[in-house]
């Protein structure tokens, strides 16, 4: 075509770097081949997917936990880049658990040499604590790992992501196929923002798997493996349901502060973390919502059975998920329209156009420390170990109306109530309320929700009375020895750091 | 904390940049702040956001065509970008329409000076076929815009979204509200990409509006404003259903043509294009469908109430809409499970990790003028002047594995059928089968569907027979006459240039 030829000539002086037509399949040579437009991203093993990979030492690689102690894919996919001799990873897991202790080999072989986290837990998280890095971790919350991200300090190369199910094209559910974890909400950010995506998968289902949670355009390889993950095991640990008489006594009398709070009305939302207590509270709001007649617009954040099922009763209108805490989360995600999944950027990303927590009344969580001036600590055991994880701890905490930590006044003969915490996750400025099995005790900040609740005759103290109990109860603990070396940096949700985590003494 | 600052110290000669906490707030000070918190986005009047758009001259401000004829915020906020004395804008709106033609104005008085789109209608696209811009219109197909964005080529500043409801965080549904257009698979593109994205909505919903089409983390901006468009006038145009014979005579040919092209079997995928021949041809596969017990697996593209019928009566899997038709479509995306709401990135971007047109087996489309060469113009009309639009015909055309084209032989007594298109926006080797009121032409590169077309006995012609009658019935037409000034530049779905329009002659 001569006369395009000309044009383009004449368009030559523009401001355009115009390239000309030389076929429809020039910039697409995959449509010209059935086998590449179906399956081109179709492998039968990690190893032909890690060959396409451009694998480098001092690379980035991400996971998400949604399958938590049940995962198989963290583990699986570090020995495979072990197995191909990479040296210096950083490994970027929105959480590591205690199924995640063979990871310690890697970091001894310096296949891992700097880790991101939320939080880690047994034999992992003690070989750290005990020196195990030349570098420290770095802990951050969920809505600060998408900072993080965005920021670029944490610059993905690979993110590989389990899926129970996936089509030919990538489209990705967690809530389908036999292993099912439910909200990919972690992975959403990996497949949104790193340079490679490998999806690694039970099922591949016929396309469209649509709607997705995960989709085709995010996605460069997927790999078939038997098992992805076991999702009986989601709810082992911090997800556990709990029957402890004190666990349920303490979660009652959170659900009596909910309902005195001033913000327990039509169309209150809420969230309640991972710990027993903090999930059973919601068991004891059924009652008291329908007394009053009272219907939450929407439950945010780990999504417990309890949750689907007042879901289901119509007393919460939306449930907006960004990890299933359990079987039942995961086939309400599946069935229901109003149980959403939610990224964790639009769960709690601070530095987001807008974040959901900060539209929480309510939230309820967890400490294993909370010292007198409402910090808390949410990462490391009384030992100094750390045995926990940041979460959305801090995250909802600071931008939830009424934050409430709900804990035993001792624990195994230890305080949780405490002059200072080992570690700060959580600054006290966010802290509303904290409730014991001993009492309940109001931020000096919030007199007015102090009011209510000694106005609905709540048994509200001061907590460093619930501070001098414990250690009436307990004795002084003894001062944990740690050493000058830092393997942990808390970084609050904004990215900036909190605290630090010491080694401790062997 | 004097034990932060010493830590911090200590962490000063490793590799990160590590700031000190100084408040759960200091990078979100809006959590400090109810009014702040919950309604910072929403602003009474487009006047009081465009204040804080950071204007200025030469920027490029985007819109999605949703609305298509009934679109009310294109020009309304042009009119108010050029009230505030900006000049030099490009426009990059996915389409343009007859109703824009009060964008002449902004371009005669240097308002506009660069447009990007996929096609114009009425007034604006005969004063720009006659000399209106200096510099030519790019003209991109849906698939290629997407392509276009993510290479930088067109780099949104801001743009303005309308949508028929939000919430006050900006999570965005085009099928609730009062005005539906349906779905917003345009918009979700430039809500991805765009520095700034502003929403126009009629209806602030509670929040949250979830699952939601546009989210919360993409809106900076929220402006409720009395009407952004007439749903009644979306299949007003190319769109629109047709009762006229011939084209329903050639709707049935094209079904006729589905069913003996090898391609029609249980699980297949196909698209209709907005023509309405290509439209209707879908009324007649349904009872084709049943006699064979076939049932498609996703009907793919701009979505229809015919579509919408067969997807109900369980006859297509899935609906992926990227624009809804008509408001039937509109009303099953909001109540339909497997009508699926696509982005036109997933949907045909050539450049994505994968586009759904790929898995399209059938696709029908319309043309202006198709020549014996099989090359397509959806663009001019018989006389250069510009009247159609790109849309998703290169980009469906490139990637289904059978591609037909109906159009009448003759309209208003000028061949549509001829030796060598004005335009030329989809390449010939794309176009598999022409079905016209006077028989059918099957492109000599695809003899295996030739024979199954003739083994069932349809009208097969040589293209050039078709050319001949046409020639025959009509006569020769007069050449256009054409100055030598390029008005448009034809981007094929790669960014190439394809072809060229010149100024039409006066």
């Amino acid at each position: 075509m001569s006369h395009l030829t000309r044009a383009l000539q004449a368009l030559s002086g523009s401001a355009y770097q115009y390239e000309r037509f030389t076929g429809a399949h020039t910039h697409t040579p995959h449509l010209a081949d059935l086998r590449q437009k179906y399956q081109r991203k179709l492998f039968d093993s990690i190893d032909d997917v890690l060959e396409r990979c451009e694998l480098r030492d001092g690379m980035t690689v991400s996971f998400h936990h949604a399958f938590r102690e049940g995962d198989k894919v963290i583990n699986y996919v570090m020995d495979k880049l072990a197995e191909k001799g990479l040296r210096g990873l950083t490994l970027a897991s929105s959480s590591l658990m205690t199924c995640n202790a063979p990871l310690i080999e890697h970091i001894k072989a310096g296949v891992v040499t700097k880790i991101y986290t939320s939080g880690m837990r047994g034999e992992l998280a003690e070989a750290i604590s005990h020196g195990l890095m030349a570098e420290p971790v770095e802990i951050h919350s969920h809505g600060g790992r998408v900072h993080l991200i965005e920021k670029g300090e944490i610059s993905i190369d690979i993110a590989f992501l389990a899926v129970s199910c996936c089509d030919e094209y990538g489209n990705a559910s967690g809530s389908g196929g036999a292993s099912r974890c439910g909200s990919l909400g972690y992975a959403m950010v990996d497949a949104r923002y790193a340079r490679k995506v490998v999806l690694l998968t039970e099922s591949i289902e016929p396309f469209p798997l649509m709607p997705a949670s995960l989709t085709q355009d995010q996605v460069d390889y997927i790999v078939r493996i038997d098992s992805v993950g076991d999702p009986a095991k989601i709810s082992v640990g911090a997800a556990r349901v709990t029957s402890n008489p004190r666990e349920l006594m303490i979660a009652r009398s959170a659900a009596d502060v909910i309902e005195h709070s001033g913000y327990f009305r039509d169309g209150f939302s809420l969230q309640t973390g991972s710990g027993a207590a903090s999930t059973a509270c919601t068991r004891f709001l059924e009652s008291r919502m329908r007394k009053q007649n009272i219907v939450a617009s929407f439950a945010l954040g780990g999504i417990t059975g309890t949750l689907v099922d007042l879901h289901e009763k119509g007393l919460i209108k939306t449930l907006l998920d960004t990890q299933s805490f359990d079987g039942v989360a995961g086939a309400s995600l599946a069935k229901n329209p109003h149980h959403v999944e939610i990224s964790t950027s639009v769960y709690a990303n601070p530095s987001a156009k807008a974040a959901c927590c900060d539209r929480v009344d309510i939230v309820i969580l967890s400490a294993l420390e909370i010292d007198t001036d409402f910090n808390v600590n949410v990462l490391t055991g009384s030992d100094g170990v750390m045995r926990g994880a940041s979460g959305g701890h801090c995250d909802v905490a600071a931008a939830a109306n009424l934050t409430i930590v709900v804990a035993p006044l001792i624990r195994s003969r230890i305080p949780t109530v405490v002059r200072q915490v080992t570690t700060r996750v959580t600054p006290g400025e966010s802290v509303d309320v904290l409730v014991t099995d001993h009492g309940i005790a109001v931020n000096p900040a919030r007199q007015e929700v102090k009011a209510r609740l000694m106005a609905a005759g709540l048994p509200v103290v001061d907590i460093d009375t619930l501070y001098q109990r414990a250690l009436l109860i307990s004795g002084e603990p003894k001062p944990i020895a740690f050493t000058s070396r830092i393997v942990g940096v808390v970084r609050y949700r904004d990215g900036s750091v909190i605290d630090v985590v010491r080694q401790v003494k062997a």
